[in-house]
């Protein structure tokens, strides 16, 4: 009998191996300093899922060329520069277990590194030979660093609204996940039906992908999720579970939110605090609001697949990606 | 009898106002922060010279369109978010007189607000509808970012070779004028002949900007300048005098000029330092030699003109702008 999930992920891990060496090869820099500034957020153990996303998404449009890998480091080039970016913005030390590369290079080289992989991106990008690509590729790029400053503008505001709070995720997330998807219809000649099926299945996943991030970073043990347990909710940050409680909670409910999440946004909340605001997540429904509208876009984007005129194995690799990306 | 000048100036006048125009209705950002802060930097008297570059270039090449002016923003964009991330990486206070943007808006949104440019500049590239268009602006954005890394890099080395400063400033200076230049010839569908003598001329003047700054920033009065005299000496800054000086100055003048530009970095220059440095530099000839080279630079731009099979009017608008520019 046919293992299928067995044969997706051994598939799976070739891509991944293929997209590893590309994003190596394709940097290029003509200074040591680059390569280790960059090597050290771009060889920290990311998931490729972006790269990884465009190149199984090209092969269901029918892709047949050799450039899928080298088309895709775009994705995880862009990813790396807002990444690096960030962590600045963030004024975080660590990420995935190292220090962020601001911490140990300086917020000067990690900002100009950063605009090097910007760059990067887009000379991989122009390499498509495809104009249509370009300007998926600025979108995505002017529509994430509005929706990064966006979100750094009412980063302690808490009247953050769910819309806005959509309209945050959609900008920094979703659309680079859509345009993954709608590069590979491109790249791979796709026809119109198929580049609005792939988009919105990519737009969908990377609103699933957001929401499941949330809720992992409120409610999950650490084992599960691989995040330190409640670690959102510890930072203070405005996430789905907090944005909805603040508005749909009981007044008192809400008022005690507002208290603990007024208090000094640099100390770390308290144990009890925490315990706390779980408590009142889980009492209102917050946490399984915040759950079925991630499994609701997961569910579009599902639907989205099963809108492509595609073989059932292609389809197999595209669901099995969605649902190991999720995982809720 | 006609005055050529006069005529000149009345153009570029002409020119510079739907540049401004054009700078300001590209912009198109959703949040107002973003046309604060970008505003902050494009609108505080910048003089379009990368802008205006492309705008005369694309006329001497034959373009009639009317797009020459939308698509000049691309270089300002650009321009601008390189000065919002090194105001950053230089640690300045002020930029024309104004309070850097990092100051008042803080390093995170300056990071943002700069990546946003930098992506309105390549989706304003992407609308010229030509690839190669896309792929120089990707090749001037990387070599720009690794220039400014390998000057940061070098900042504090005395040892710094006068090689290793012709690459920075190339890098840093010199592709993005050469880079005007040449899209200039790509959207007027110039021949390659045409496209080589705009992109040299640019080049070259890139060359002799950076060289004639560093003149101006070292030995000039500020009424002349429009700079702090001796600002650049005072910032121990490694301008091109500094560079062949401490390898051309006798031992014992080279042996004073380390000493002075090793003392603690972040302290200013003394007035009796600073007077002794500009005595060293005009003594040994590294002024003169600077100069020189400038007027090198300029020369050639000039004789790159001159091989444009181009009406006299055209070059001497071209030779005007050259002049006004490097002023040396």
């Amino acid at each position: 009998m046919r293992d299928l999930k067995r044969e997706i992920l051994t598939m799976v891990e070739k891509d991944l191996k293929e997209i590893e060496i590309a994003l190596a090869d394709n940097l290029n820099p003509y200074l040591d300093l680059v390569s280790d500034v960059a090597g050290h957020i771009l060889f920290a153990g990311g998931k490729r899922l972006r790269p990884l996303l465009m190149v199984l998404s090209a092969r269901i449009c029918g892709y047949k060329g050799d450039y899928d890998k080298i088309f895709s480091t775009t994705f995880e080039y862009l990813h790396a520069a807002t990444l690096l970016h960030d962590d600045l913005v963030d004024g975080a030390k660590l990420r995935r277990g190292k220090p962020v590369a601001n911490s140990i290079w300086g917020n000067s080289t990690a900002v100009l590194v950063g605009d090097f992989l910007l760059a990067r991106g887009l000379s991989i990008a122009a390499a498509t030979g495809k104009l249509k690509v370009i300007k998926v590729i600025a979108g995505v790029t002017e529509s994430m660093s509005q929706g990064e400053i966006h979100q750094l503008m009412r980063k302690g505001a808490l009247d953050l609204t769910e819309a806005e709070y959509m309209e945050i995720i959609r900008r920094k997330t979703a659309v680079l996940f859509e345009g993954a998807c709608r590069i590979s219809a491109f790249i791979a000649n796709a026809s119109k039906k198929e580049e609005k099926a792939v988009s919105g299945y990519g737009y969908n996943m990377g609103m699933a992908f957001q929401m499941a991030d949330d809720v992992k970073g409120s409610f999950w043990t650490s084992a599960a999720s691989g995040k330190p347990e409640a670690g959102d909710i510890r930072k203070r940050k405005k996430t789905l579970p907090l944005v909805w409680a603040l508005q749909h909670a009981s007044e008192p409910d809400a008022s005690r939110l507002r208290e603990i999440y007024a208090a000094e946004a640099t100390a770390p909340m308290s144990q009890p605090e925490v315990d706390e605001v779980l408590a009142i997540l889980e009492g209102c429904g917050a946490h399984a609001e915040a759950l079925g509208r991630a499994r609701r876009y997961r569910d579009e984007a599902l639907a989205d697949l099963d809108a492509l005129p595609i073989d059932p194995e292609r389809r197999a690799e595209m669901r099995f990606l969605l649902e190991s990306v999720i995982a809720i």
